[in-house]
């Protein structure tokens, strides 16, 4: 059994990653941490969760009983993984990070978009960007793992066939994405509010969303040359759901869109290329580790659709997060992953 | 391997069905029928489930291939399970039907709230009331069983540890209730639409509804007398969830109702009695087979008020039929039902 | 012109008077004030405001400014009113108080149930309980009124027809309410949440809720004898809107409850009795100042249920707030209020 | 007063007609058709309107009767308007009409897109496109009224400036946008319930709405040239409400953007042209007859990123439909159209 530790478990993406671990058949939360609710049995916090975890309780975040573990996932606001990860990774314990830590290249980039210095600028030579469509060689090597955030996983997924292909012209591509309300996380903000997110839609940080340089970075590595991308992210009435619909100008009209997003992903467990036509629905992976994807070319024009739908908490969080930790160990990459979506 | 079939497999409770009997290692679903999609695949029509039942079509039903499976799910309106359950039955298959066709002990009665004659009065005396609470024994015994509807379960079971020992007052009980939208069905009724639901609620059937006879007839039976019961359900603005407060007079202030519901539901996988103090949401069983319950005294009165909620399509329908086929299969009763409920 | 301030206009049953002022033919919007919000121009925190109130913004309270005013609304929590309105008074300033200062007689009953001493207990005496369909003549001669809150304007105007003709037990009223989540304010707390309310329902309070003395206190006065009233509320996942459930002991089975209720309220602009077998929704209020009422005997039996709905926002709160300023202003009780609902 | 008929009452565009006419001073309702409801009092069908329109019921649609209207609104399906539209012109009876019949210019365009022949071809001449912003002059002298469709309202506003302008490449326009459910209409689709659109998103006829080619054309005009547009629809789990985020690239980067925009809705009592850097969110208008707009360029970029949102019942088609009224009759144009949104 996997012993695992959780940092941060009060939060939406904490307590998705206790849903999937009470199904996993291999690992065992050992312990789980917060400061401000000690001592509190998660069960308590949490009854969803009455009956699973019913003699596991919140503890202080304190590095010996971390260290014993064998893999700590960090559920934490930015910093607090620079701080820990270091001593984690010394006492042996591998180190999945759900925040943003380790997701940029560069430390002063980081330092740019998050309004802080980077706190462990040592590491990131080895933070492996936790992708596994992607580098899941590199996963099953790496000590480090820098979680992808949510809308970065819906467009990456998205866009990547085109690019690694060499179709989709890198300097005009569009994000425009929607998110359900735990993207915001639980914290307790007026914006939040049920009366102030349901029944209505916006756009919000037009100018730029910490999100924009991780998905540039990954569009870059893809693409194998520097992207120009506008990402507009907007806020949905719902709890769960990324939709991103990704415009890109691919000239050539003859290639075989469906064929080339079908080949690309015909070995991956957890993205589903629908059918010609198709439009994915984000309840369609509600609770499910899934990416589902299509692609259109609107009245035969240059300007490519590609439509692609995730459960924010789950491919783009927890269920990656678990995703990655089968792959570092060796294990079966769907092992507690493997249920449907909950519908309707 | 149980081989399962399902007639009418294109509702809410049909594709819950198989929702679950994905996960479930010891059921394999051979058939699954509907006349009005018959040849689609089952993936096609719910997205949801693509990866895991790619190779199973709807079919007409038709009594060889159906009669061919160890068991039956009837998920369909009522009347249908009526006309095809003897001819399973005499096949040696079981039956487990989900619609009201056998849940009323009493021909005539149904008759009368049903519009129409019973179509299977002779099978009415073997057709076992499938809430394992309170008829485990009988349930591995059966042939055929009826699965309690969405509001009786969650009714019956806050109700019951007072009949049965006496306490409350059958006369003057109170079960105000409210479901979401998924209890309509799938149906395309004017009255289902999001428009038309959300953003509202409302009583409905204040008059008579159909689950008030089978809810009178379980509540009688922990009674051991008869009952007067007042129902009123809601319509609440959500998909799924059923909320029952319920109201009983218990004269006798000295009795330890917790404990009394603590030592009732002890040794019950699925019944979850909350600490002293506790309002149960509806989220916290969404997706899940569990009856969670809180019991209060308000104002240290004689008017006791229980609060019990379930997900209508899992321990109100599809996920307490799977506990019924592991009970009746001498399974662990909990196989295919132990993942927590999503939230949030 | 009526000169109106608002104390507290940053909540929602501000946001609303200024929605409904705005329509006001003979009102205007003097000063409002915020002390977190001085400064601000009320418009650029409400935008839905935008083109109604570019001028005005939001001052820090002051007695001078304020009892400049005809009439001063208070949109704020418990106690504010109570430091201020005296002062007003002295100024000839009419004081119309949306919370619940004022609303129970007794002022050691309110110690003890908002947890703090009352802090204008001579107020007491003039204070006028602004439920216009029992207290129009009071309110006509009023200095200072307290507006009702939102489960006792739903709860007593279906139950005191019952009471006043002496029909209903008063010992055995159960009023089981249901409030939209605006009915917790704008405040930021963890459980006003969309991810934390939505798709779910739940009661809360169930011990015993702030608003059960002022319903009993109604109650009581229309019965003209002490009552026995259990009071359960729930939280219901939608923004706006009250359904009240009531059940109350009607032995008399022959009287006409729906000419009752017709009667009662014939001359009433704001309370709308629904044809016999009626389920008001609270949408057919949203956003209007009435209340839709139906009154049913399930069964025939002894056991009646009302069902009251009103939009928690207006008629619960700012609507009959401005229905208060008509009347004692004598005004058109209808000014600014004659607006359908919004619907769908 | 003005004499108005209403064909099509039963949708929610008809009803929305009747919410807003219900506080419009010059003008009555005399007559409202619907062939499936004749007879039905239309506060029966509607109880938001009890107390607004209690005498009136619905008739089957006869040219006499509506043609003793001033005017007549079609809140039909498309065609309907095609077969009546001459008669009532002949009359002397003004045509409004909210569906798409009457909005191409082109008979075999029209024909093309809805998939039947143009029914009344001979008018297409003297129809003038309902859209105050563009052509309030012409409207002012019609007979024959288009009222622009949703999408195409919350488009064209968003665009117009920089098309006009000559600053947009007229060849790479993008609209990506989000409606509300009630934008299906109120017919009972499985694809319009509760359970199938809430807690979800989803972009849908991607390769090619109804509603593209009116865009196309409205955009043309303010070009003065062929434009190229993708248009990706998407239905959002809300009732009501619009969001439009539009992509154009604008070269000229010297360029004020936000000055343009307030320039050129400077005199537009129902176009709201947000401070830089605003979101506007579909809330802020639900109810209300308005657009927000708000004009932001990402990253200095060539990419301007314009958010148009607004009501689809109202500005997307009641209210629109009213406000065209009043300039058809040299009312003031913010007759009965001058209420603030519901919020929240």
């Amino acid at each position: 059994m996997i012993k695992v530790g959780i940092v941060g478990g009060t939060g939406y993406t904490g307590v998705e990653l206790l849903r999937l671990l009470a199904q996993h058949a291999q690992a065992d939360v050992a312990v789980i941490t917060s400061r401000s609710e000690a001592g509190i049995c998660v069960a308590d916090m949490y009854p969803s969760l009455r009956g699973h975890y019913d003699h596991l309780s919140f503890t202080v975040p304190d590095s010996a009983t971390l260290g014993a573990c064998d893999v700590v996932f960090f559920a934490t606001p930015h910093g607090v993984a620079h701080a820990l990860a270091g001593e984690l990774l010394a006492a042996g314990t591998r180190v999945i990070d759900l925040s943003a830590d380790f997701r940029l290249e560069d430390a002063d980039e980081w330092a740019k978009w998050y309004g802080q210095p980077h706190g462990a600028p040592e590491l990131l030579s080895e933070a492996v960007y936790g992708l596994p469509e992607v580098n899941r060689e590199a996963i099953r090597a790496a000590r480090l793992i820098a979680v992808p955030g949510c809308y970065p996983t819906a467009t990456q997924l998205g866009l990547i066939p085109l690019l690694e292909a060499g179709l989709a012209d890198p300097r005009q591509l569009i994000a425009n994405c929607a998110s359900g309300v735990s993207g915001a996380g639980r914290g307790a903000k007026v914006g939040s509010l049920l009366c102030e997110t349901s029944e209505s839609l916006m756009a919000y940080a037009v100018k730029g969303h910490r999100h924009l340089p991780e998905i540039s970075q990954g569009l870059r590595r893809a693409a194998g040359e520097s992207v120009g991308l506008t990402f507009v992210p907007h806020l949905a009435p719902m709890i769960r759901g990324i939709h991103a619909t990704l415009y890109a100008t691919v000239a050539d009209r003859a290639v075989d869109l469906q064929a080339l997003f079908e080949r690309r992903y015909a070995n991956e467990p957890f993205v589903d290329v629908m059918p010609a036509g198709s439009h994915p629905e984000t309840r369609s992976v509600r609770g499910a580790n899934v990416c589902r994807i299509a692609v259109h070319r609107p009245q035969d024009g240059d300007l490519v659709v590609v439509l692609s739908v995730i459960d924010n908490l789950v491919k783009g969080a927890s269920g990656q997060a678990l995703q990655n930790m089968n792959i570092l160990f060796g294990l079966d990459e769907r092992l507690g992953l493997a249920h449907p979506a909950l519908m309707p």
